[in-house]
């Protein structure tokens, strides 16, 4: 039942960089997407927990051109309608993103209050959590900024904190200030002294406030997202923030722009449980684990081995005799860390960034999601390549050629309708169809159930970008 | 330069069940066979110790079905010719092997030592393991059946220990006792004591002596093994060993069948630089690391990692803060053990083994070598599987057909000659052909180069067992 007071417009931050939960995250695929063994991703969760509270307006998600696929996707999993998806069209930082997003909203519902949320952490949607978010709507309803602070449980260095000043007369509490991610002794000295917050990167804002303060405090920001997002443009099923006038706003995050300076900033403390899914650590904390403390995800064999995560896409893992580790394995990458220095991954990531040969480790996987379906890659030689196409029902590829490579598909699951210039033709499993070079085709699933190709490429040049797109269902 | 006196045969072993170097050594590729990264195999490395060396006949290979072809090969990639490979036609324990090899020596080589050699050891070919083989020769020719014992450098309970008797005129000692493999107390107190030496599984032998010995304890075996060689059969570079009377020898070691139990045993204690490479830890150990300790095949990224070894045969590996771990990745399985608890692994094995889902880990790996040339498994589904071919120059595939399935061949390197039925059509890079279900085909590679044929299985059944031969260059 929806409430008589205004609702909140939950606004959802889905960016991030995909190093953290490394080799399963990637730049173009961060841990909020990651699904692992049919459970709903951070992203799905967060959906749910405002699909499923009637505070809530339908969710705005602030995304960029590489995610975007797979946020609509996700959520058309899990049947929560979107309001919208605004795209990023360059990567700024938290503070244009929110007032974008906020501004984008003021224009349509002004009278939503706005929840900011993260996509990628992991929160209990439980009583304490949603008594958080009344307490957080009434001081946000007058006038504040207002934030959530999570009572910190060990001395975090990962995380800034926030010090809470005097009480608010409903909820809450003035924040007296905030403090970045502190050093051990820092942090200690705040545990133990009381009175401090983690700060989760979670808001629920008054927007005109917010509008209000960043207004004064960055005023080319303010000017620079209210142009760009005038100047928006709908893309299918997206709209892209004008990208000459957004990128004029400058890179900083909404703590350094509005809360560290503003008087109206407030603090809700909030027992609830949460976590940030930092690292590896932190998700295998998060799960319990079997009676070994063991978390195992996929096939694996284990013999005197406790205290462990594992996580396989296919390979079969065997542990024996160790404890303490991150045992991740994917097709192209395997990381063996200790839990305690899961951290230090991003050390791994950004030495593997520096070299060509292994920098795409750190970019995609051999399974690449587009919106027709998607594609796994099997097999790379210098002349030729092996990818197995998964298209779903009705769905089609762009039209296209190549200047560079022909094609061969196999058919090996469902139906296929292959155009190859003016020729129209369907296949069934265990037929096959040639491609010549520089011929205009298209790949077409007409049928109910998944399309499975075999595809062998065999050219000069097999990158992705040999491709000439003549029509496309997706606007790329 | 040849020497006056007789020479020797080196019998080599190589049977082997791999378990110990799992994941890399399979069922189907015990670990004397595995090349890392270019290096010489144990196999080949035992090989060359008795092709440098004038004291040597040419070898005598002891194996199996399973394995015959990779013998073959890798002597071939050596140039170490063979005097033969000799086939045991079902697996008896090293007693009727090496009987039987020595039946078979004597039947065309009588004069010839024996030196018996385990396939998968490591040894230094240096000047003390040169001067141990010329004194064994000494006491073999003076009708000794004569052990070589390695001085023990820790209490191992993994090796047997023989005592050490009075010594003998010219090398030498008389054997006192065999110990089996003992408790670490035992051990310790051999140890401790001296005049102990591990069992290091060689031996150098009066072949005249062994038959005899063998003979007088086991007149069955003898019988058996002299049959087996009298109808054994040639078959292209294989003699194969007549089942039907080799089957009937009792399955047990030279140990137990001969050594324990004669007069005749001595022992050269052997100041050689020796490992059976029976674990991980062991392999790590000869190996020596970097100045960190780590022993990496393949591409690894390693941080704050230190006295590992890493294996990869294609995936990258990162660790992180890791230690003393055995890091090992293969297509299919990936083993994460500690290296001091690596003999555990047998564990695993078993338990693998023990289910019909991963039993297949244990017995071979995705990439399978052939006479002609091998495959790699890439994809497998339910109806269809993808597979690499490689197919070497000159060297063609049985003609053969399938009941079940039907295979599409895309050419990717080289030229192929591909018969269908009545039909022989030359194909070259990115050429494709069609084999229908039940067609009688053939695969011939009539080039220069190697040829690569990615092929599409589709059909209900896609076992390797579904294959009729009709002619078959390798006796298959």
């Amino acid at each position: 039942m929806k409430q008589c007071q205004s609702l909140i417009t939950p606004v959802i931050l889905c960016g991030g960089s995909g190093t953290r939960l490394w080799p399963l995250s990637r730049a173009t695929f961060p841990k909020q997407f990651l699904q692992l063994e049919g459970e709903k991703s951070l992203f799905q969760q967060t959906l749910q927990r405002v699909h499923d509270n009637p505070l809530y307006d339908a969710p705005l998600v602030l995304t960029n051109q590489e995610h975007r696929f797979y946020v609509g996707e996700q959520a058309r999993q899990i049947d929560v309608p979107l309001d919208t998806i605004l795209l990023e069209p360059c990567s700024r930082n938290t503070a244009p993103a929110i007032g974008a997003a906020i501004a984008y909203n003021n224009s349509r519902k002004p009278d939503n209050l706005i929840h900011v949320l993260p996509s990628d952490h992991l929160i209990q949607d439980d009583e304490p959590y949603r008594a958080a978010i009344l307490e957080a709507a009434q001081t946000a309803r007058a006038g504040y900024l207002t934030t959530f602070g999570i009572t910190p449980t060990y001395p975090a260095t990962g995380y800034g904190y926030i010090k809470a000043g005097p009480k608010l007369e409903k909820a809450g509490h003035k924040v007296e200030r905030f403090i970045e991610k502190p050093d051990e002794a820092t942090a200690k000295t705040m545990v133990d002294e009381g009175g401090y917050f983690w700060n989760s990167g979670m808001f629920l804002l008054s927007p005109e406030s917010f509008m209000q303060e960043l207004g004064k405090f960055e005023p080319e920001m303010s000017s620079a997202i209210l142009k760009a997002v005038k100047l928006a443009e709908s893309d299918l099923d997206f709209v892209r923030l004008d990208e000459a006038t957004f990128s004029m706003a400058p890179d900083i995050s909404v703590d350094y722009a509005v809360f560290e300076k503003t008087e109206r900033a407030a603090l809700i403390p909030a027992p609830i449980s949460w976590s940030d899914i930092g690292s590896w650590q932190s998700l295998w904390q998060s799960k319990g684990g079997d009676d070994a403390g063991n978390v195992v995800y996929g096939a694996a064999t284990l013999n005197a081995a406790d205290n462990n995560i594992v996580v396989s896409d296919g390979q079969h893992i065997a542990l024996n005799g160790v404890s303490n580790l991150a045992v991740i394995a994917t097709d192209d990458a395997l990381l063996v860390s200790s839990l305690e220095q899961s951290e230090d991954i991003k050390k791994i990531v950004a030495s593997l960034k520096e070299s060509e040969a292994t920098s795409p480790l750190t970019q995609e996987h051999k399974t690449v999601y587009r919106p027709w379906g998607g594609y796994t890659s099997i097999l790379k030689g210098e002349r030729f390549q092996v990818k197995k196409l998964f298209v779903k029902s009705g769905a089609q590829l762009s039209l296209q050629k190549h200047h560079h490579r022909a094609e061969h598909w196999v058919v090996v699951s469902g139906t296929a309708e292959v155009t190859i210039d003016d020729e129209v033709k369907i296949l069934s499993e265990n037929q096959s169809v040639y491609i010549p070079l520089g011929s205009v085709h298209r790949l077409k699933n007409p049928g109910k159930i998944q399309l499975e190709v075999v595809e062998v490429q065999s050219g000069s040049y097999l990158g992705e970008d040999d491709i000439v797109r003549f029509q496309d269902d997706f606007g790329r």
